[in-house]
């Protein structure tokens, strides 16, 4: 069975430019068309998909997830 | 005292271009250099900050909430 | 290009045995061998993956979204 | 068997002063010593654990979930 | 006062069967019925609850946390 | 463009009181008038923001990342 297609619309298509591995979690850096996105996910996890920086990978996040700031037209 | 800065990396810049209200939640999205960001917030702090159409915006979400997949090159 | 693996380890398959529609999220329950995952997500995004009763399906989460309860031996 | 003790540290205890009821999720309001604690969790867990007004209970939230603002002296 | 329940109906019991510690955070792994759930806490709270290898423990996440992924019928 | 005001309801203004630095994130942790509240962030985060003890900052998190338990009235 592969995956179709997954919920959350929020997508982002890019390239890992960075990977700073930590012994329990690493730091990695998508750049997408928007700018770096950043993710912190497992070092195991990192390990088990062979991410490598280079990688064609698509940044995820639910719509739940994301706080919204007002901005100020100074 | 007034914010200066927030910590997480990803915070992208955008217009809110639709806002479909409910009774709890409602859904923003903002439209990014990358495209749509899609954010669900509390509907009372969507009143409270009196979010609109057009209002310029800043959708922010942590490294720890970001997920990776893997892309074939197919 | 398709996704060939997601990082998050928490990755439980099923089938979907309950959708409970709303105006802006709906609660989508996910029968597994460890018993029944509930998912809240965006109606639009039901609508988009064209989710239904019966559909084989992935629960997915992250390991920094789990809490941990020590239980007691009573 | 019954919980002992949950991982988080951020347990904050309080009264239950609103509870705002929606289709799917509702938005429940915790008085705590520093002020309102805001949850929105499923109407479905809202029934099953019976939450009424008056009630006492307990905000959990995970470390990774708290972003930081810094604050200018102004 | 203890705690009686816990609103998030996502709650799978099991043992601890591997504990993985870092300086700031640790990953601990959960056996269910369902296999092994990973959990990212903080080693502080690890410490706290004096977790060990082989305690009862609750895995807990909440439904706006899940993410669902359709699978194709291959 | 400056932040004017950010959605969540959920801010407590407090003094960081410590900070735990690791590789990958660090623990931060802010004195409110409720207590401790715990943040985990990016150390890079907290390099770019020039966080130390002693600054005032604001705790952020979402209604939707809160658990309620209910408790009893031993």
């Amino acid at each position: 069975m592969s995956v179709t297609s997954i919920n959350t619309r929020n997508q982002f298509k890019g390239q890992i430019v960075a990977i700073k591995r930590g012994e329990i979690v690493s730091e990695v850096e998508i750049e997408t068309s928007a700018g770096i996105i950043s993710a912190v996910v497992t070092t195991s996890s990192l390990q088990r998909l062979n991410l490598r920086v280079g990688n064609a990978a698509l940044a995820l996040f639910k719509a739940t997830e994301v706080m919204i700031a007002k901005l100020a037209d100074d």
